[in-house]
């Protein structure tokens, strides 16, 4: 770790951060309502970047900056914009203005711009689009939420199956649009199930009578279209893809997914399991303050709950806590070593379900070795805290309630930790969501039960 | 969440979990000690499948199946394999079935093989490789690791910038070999300084007359070859780049990342943040029960000390509490909704931090917002709280302690979880890493010192 830090020192980073130099002109010109001078500060700057400025301002300067940079807000900078900021930002622009931005979009942009909106919002967006974009928009809309029907470009570069280097290199040569972006020649056989694909570079470096077959990639994956958007994300990493033909339920092709869209639903996915494992759920600094309290506010009301799990269990050895106070300075170290043990072993459990590295083939033997992790830390902290225990308080018998007490405690964490997750996971509920209060739920219990009750047992 | 859960459960998932089918097979042949079904077990399975089913069996399964699979063991599983596992099984092969294991690799996915690995083992890959190859790992391994350096592809496909796209098909058309990947065509100046690219995809679909400089990408952008590697996955994330050109300190072309390679930064940084927070740092369900336990010891020591400082301030109100022995009942429920008030606004600064969206522009607004989310949620358990108190020990004063104490705490709580991290980064130190144990400190600390001074104060 120490060695990180060293080297991560002799490395440039930091480079992508919005500095003041970015911040002050752009500050400067909507304090003195100066268009002009915002249009200029914002000239050399990156659609990206620009949402993000927009998404660090205050509620007021971003209002002013709507209102003056108006026109210049174009497609790419919604795109990039949170969710929750798109919605007032698409809400404060003129019907025209929204137009054009859009415009100038590709088809799997806008779905992913309006798939957030309000009805009347979306109903503008589309009413901006020509014919032939709003039917394509609209199909794509016509599969679920999250599917990799939303996520597919419908733009295809494809081929027979039984073409060769020439002629295909001929066809592309020959074609009046491609698209922007593409990096494979999918191969289709006569009833457009994909067969394979070439990749532009082999393409390139190929002699024109190599039949395209026999330059095809061996790592051919299709993706159906009613696919979960994790799930792809998780085949392009696993798999290392680079783009994939998307099928429908008779295996023809009906689109293709880039691995720079797997990229940001990977980033989102991870992004969601980390929210949710600290109990957060979906959540953006740019969210009002009445927003962000209603998002923490049940995940708080649920630790509420097991909370005074917890405090039932201590409220039945009232007596031996009058008699014997020390146990009340000492249970919030039971229950603070149990609750992080849990989530030591709960957050590799979630993780490594969501990678799937924990399966069937695997789960007693890790359930095994979270015990046996569990027990050895246990034992370890067992003999330091007895002795703390007996050093403070000179009383033998309260350290080995306490080290008994951190042996069953750990041991029980660990073991909570990982059959938790996967009992939840067999049951269809996302673990990372609710793992976190049943597993500090057990560790409370169990810790003050164990550490309480033996101390009941022994010491009076 | 209710209709994520159901949108979820009409699409399909799941697809790419390691199933029994494949399992048993594997299992069979290892039981009954047969190479040639094991061989055939495998023959389907995609290498990173198999590096996973490696990663599942136990210790002894996994060197039967080293002994049996032995030559079949190619670089590219060895390149999928968990850290820890690689070093053992590179141990386990032979000199020979490791040479031609890694002589198939590209020069990058080599340098990743072998950066992890012991001194005698580098020796070894190292010698395997022709004299080209190894010169190029070599000078790979000179840059730091986690370095831009490290990342890159050195084999380059660039032509002059004053180049038509006829010039640069027919030079492409004629080289002997272009690399495997490669999806853009980079244009340099006449001193090798890279100044635009082109996609393959736009090549093919433009006039052979035309300027490259005319075809050339937007969203060019350079990566120095000391940047970070987490700095590179930022980059492509956020301007949605496929691949960069890697320059030196002038600028001069050296390499090139694709965003596959950046694709798997992300991922790793992610699972780095996610492990760090919950205070496991590296790990993977295939380390062995000592290193696991050795692993997450340092945190559970850390948090030790922690929670006995908490008791520490327990200890100074035993009076109290022996008197008001409900004051050690409802103790629990004090320091279990300030951490976990803590962990949600750390977790989003720690997050907010790592993707940039936290900086010297919005940090005091999002202490301002944290400290209001706090209060809110605060003054409303402070309520439920307080009526709890009373029904539960009919003592109204002990439901006006609980009540302050409640606020109290989620306010700090709220605060501590924003300025720790933020502090913590500004003194160059992972917040992911250090800030959980301060700010569950400052929660037990502030908590139980506000409710049991409270109490002290207005009970006694």
């Amino acid at each position: 770790m120490l060695d990180d830090q060293l080297s991560d020192d002799v490395l440039e980073e930091g480079d992508y951060e919005l500095d003041k130099e970015v911040f002050q002109p752009v500050l400067a010109a909507l304090e003195a309502e100066d268009a002009e001078a915002l249009v200029r500060a914002l000239e050399p700057v990156h659609a990206a970047d620009i949402a993000d400025i927009i998404e660090q301002l205050g509620h007021d300067e971003r209002v002013a900056l709507v209102r003056l940079y108006g026109g210049e807000l174009d497609g790419e900078i919604l795109s990039e914009l949170d969710e929750g900021l798109r919605e007032e930002i698409v809400g404060a622009m003129s019907p025209t203005v929204l137009a054009d931005a859009v415009r100038e979009l590709e088809t799997d942009d806008v779905v992913d711009l309006i798939e957030d909106l309000d009805e009347p919002q979306t109903a503008a967006v589309l009413r901006a689009l020509d014919d032939d974009d709003r039917a394509v928009v609209e199909q794509s809309l016509s599969y679920p939420e999250e599917s990799a029907g939303r996520l597919m470009q419908r733009e295809l570069v494809f081929v027979p199956e039984h073409w060769d280097v020439g002629q295909t290199i001929d066809f592309l040569r020959n074609q009046e649009d491609l698209p922007e972006q593409f990096y494979h020649v999918i191969l289709v056989d006569p009833r457009m199930r994909p067969t394979g694909y070439v990749t532009l570079g082999r393409l390139m470096g190929s002699a024109r009578k190599v039949k395209m077959v026999d330059i095809a990639e061996d790592s051919f994956r299709t993706i159906p279209v009613m696919q979960d958007e994790g799930e792809v994300a998780y085949a392009f990493n696993q798999y290392h893809l680079i783009s994939a033909p998307v099928v429908d339920a008779d295996d023809r092709l009906v689109g293709v997914i880039t691995i720079d869209d797997a990229m940001v639903i990977l980033d989102e996915e991870h992004e969601e399991d980390i929210m949710r494992l600290a109990g957060v759920g979906e959540s953006s600094l740019s969210d009002r303050v009445i927003d962000t309290t209603k998002r923490r506010f049940p995940w708080l009301a649920v630790n509420l709950v097991t909370a005074i799990l917890a405090s039932l269990v201590v409220a039945q050895f009232e007596d031996v806590i009058t008699q014997f106070v020390a146990l009340a300075v000492l249970m919030p170290i039971v229950a603070s070593m149990g609750g992080n043990a849990g989530t030591q072993s709960l957050t590799v459990a979630v993780r490594s379900l969501a990678t799937k590295d924990l399966t069937s083939a695997n789960v007693w033997r890790v359930i095994r070795r979270e015990a046996a992790v569990g027990l050895i830390n246990g034992l370890i902290f067992a003999v330091v805290m007895g002795l703390v225990g007996v050093a403070w308080f000179g009383t033998p018998l309260l350290g080995v309630v306490i080290a008994i007490a951190m042996v069953v405690n750990l041991v029980v964490a660990g073991l909570a930790g990982v059959i938790i997750p996967v009992v939840l996971d067999r049951l269809d509920i996302d673990p990372a969501l609710a793992s976190g209060a049943f597993v500090t739920t057990v560790t409370d219990v169990v810790g003050f039960f164990a550490f309480l009750g033996l101390a009941a047992v022994m010491l009076l």
